[in-house]
């Protein structure tokens, strides 16, 4: 699979964070692309989340260069939006590019200053080690408590040639994604306007980001930026804008899959389904529901095939419906039918929850044919672990 | 502390749970008491939830007995409704009561079938050993991963004479009460119609139920039932009105602090202070929300004072406050003003955070004077044990 053309990658350690590996990267596109982005729905928002969306609206969805660093998420702190734009004007000058083509990000722990120094200083080296294949370096610079870089990539081959898109994305705690989530970037080399990039962002974002968690929390800092500057010389036809879109989802879903199965101290992957809702959004209010609720997650955990904790969680959902008309499966087995138990084998379906992969289903009888699927893991002794002692 | 007159106490083990300690308790009032109910918001509930919520009803809000077993929740089960329905018939007869003027109470495992013989055989032995003395036994029958009983006491000197409040409780986890929650009865010997009673426990829910948080799991069963049987032959003056309900109200304040204490695998008492909100509602909706973050619960488990996880739960309550104007202290020490770390030491707090009583307060400036106070546990590796293999 061949990166997307047009694009340079280059990432270092610049002391932000306290253990030696990179926590500063850069994503350089020239020529410039055009960009759209999603942010966290948190009513606290760092200062980079603040300086990214009134850059891209300056620019009117033009951008250089993705800016990003890991170990300190730059949000509730005194000097914040200095800093967030310090960095940005240093990276502009030495790119001699447009302020607002440069869209900085943040992730690492809240309310601890970010010295700016440390970025600016960075910067001649960083830029100057800018290379077409070290889209894997920057992906690594972006995680804090993730074991594993997350990247994914596609090709198109449209009427006109070829496209390219790449994407990479951290995070495995303080995951739940509204809107976006953690820090995303997808670049490509295909020719799309700021518009269309818009709108093919908040749908893709809808079927992937949107719908994963980890453990409940939105982050401060969730950003999703989608870069595509054109250098393929493609334009999608009119009747390709599906493919192309069908594309960026499937890379977003990969990435949005990749945080669940590195969420913290998760021992599993949880695929819940729920269909036969009134609309799609209803299920997947459902679902958010039955994977946000702990007593679920600590039942997969245990492999215990506990489904009452699944129609529980799924009646605190704020939907109405007819719990006499809730079917649920685990691993495939009928575990529930119209509210009650179905029969099944509690020791086979318990020796069939050991699998890392567990999938739930749940159907809601005769409202309606809304469906959602929803991705999350089982909430283990390990996430208490990594979070207890997390900053000190 | 006396108990209020007029109730009588028993308790048995029934073989219901499977480990031989009591399940089955029964609280006998004569004469018949004017009674009150609320309960889950979970659009899956009970059938004794359903059975009781119709008794009230029928009976124009009196009541004989409370009838309550452990070990089994009666819930999403094929002859939920008829097993409750049986055991409050064979009460009703064994009292000569009306049926409607039996309350039924369950709680335990959701979706496995109760043996309704288990409860009609164990009836008569267990009504001949009724006695006015037996009130704690009741209270130990009640309880599932519970691991101490939770009771309260009041009395209250009226002008017409004495009257006498007493409540018992349980529940560890699945515990966010949402109007009611787990299973509460409290008893009086004061005379008051059921109208007020109704008034009187809807207020006092308010205050003390649902303002504490385990999981943010709503059960199928939360039910709070409140009792006036007039024995004392007291009835408060209108304007002993509010003195009786703070006593009503204080008692369900311990009572429902005691489950917090009692959380599943807690280590931590945490009181959560907001202050400065548009309304009360509002000062509690971020109060739950920071109850609820995971991270801030884990981070107090292991006494990190990272109130950037507390500044970040608040931004998801979906309430609108403006960050900068936040102020958080722990344990009172000032650890955040006007949005940005404060300055405190680290290892100072980090060493009161180490305490079993953990407090919190955040203050919104310049929105109105909405307070709310919310009680919450820590998340630690004791729930996930407890949780992980609680049914199998």
């Amino acid at each position: 699979m061949n990166l997307p053309l047009g694009y340079r990658y280059a990432a270092t350690y610049a002391g932000i964070r306290k253990d030696d590996r990179p926590d500063l990267g850069l994503i350089v596109s020239s020529p410039a692309a055009n960009a759209a982005g999603v942010f966290t729905q948190n009513r606290v928002q760092a200062s980079p989340v603040k300086l990214s969306r009134r850059h891209l609206s300056i620019s009117h969805g033009k951008a250089s260069a993705i800016l990003v660093n890991a170990g300190n998420a730059n949000c509730a702190t005194r000097t914040g939006d200095a800093v967030a734009l310090a960095a940005c004007r240093a990276a502009a000058k030495r790119l001699a590019v447009p302020v607002s083509h440069i869209l900085p990000n943040s992730t690492g722990v809240i309310g601890v200053e970010l010295d700016p120094a440390r970025i600016v200083d960075a910067l001649p080296a960083l830029i100057s080690s800018l290379s077409e294949t070290r889209f894997h370096d920057v992906a690594n610079a972006i995680l804090t408590t993730d074991l594993v870089p997350k990247t994914a990539f596609a090709e198109l081959t449209l009427d006109r040639g070829m496209v390219r898109i790449a994407g990479m994305t951290k995070g495995s705690g303080m995951i739940q994604p509204l809107m976006a989530t953690t820090l995303g970037f997808v670049v490509t080399d295909a020719d799309l306007g700021a518009t269309t990039l818009r709108a093919v962002l908040r749908r893709a974002t809808e079927r992937s980001y949107n719908r994963i968690s980890v453990d409940g929390d939105t982050s401060t800092n969730d950003t999703v930026l989608l870069l595509a500057n054109g250098a393929s010389g493609v334009r999608p036809l009119a009747r390709e804008a599906p493919l192309f879109e069908e594309a960026v989802s499937t890379v977003m879903e990969e990435l949005a899959k990749m945080i669940v199965r590195d969420g913290e101290g998760a021992s599993k992957f949880v695929t819940i389904g729920v269909s036969g809702a009134k609309d799609n959004a209803s299920a997947a209010r459902i679902a958010r529901a039955i994977a946000n609720s702990p007593l679920v997650k600590t039942a997969i955990c245990g492999a215990d095939p506990n489904w009452g904790r699944i129609i529980s969680a799924a009646g605190n959902a704020g939907i109405e419906f007819d719990p006499a008309k809730v079917d649920i499966d685990m691993q495939g087995l009928a575990v529930c039918r119209g509210g009650v138990a179905a029969h099944f084998s509690e020791a086979d379906l318990k020796s069939q929850l050991e699998s890392p992969e567990c999938v739930i289903s749940l159907r809601l009888r005769g409202k309606g044919t809304g469906e959602a699927q929803f991705w999350t893991c089982d909430l283990t002794e390990g996430y208490i672990r990594i979070n207890a002692s997390y900053r000190t």
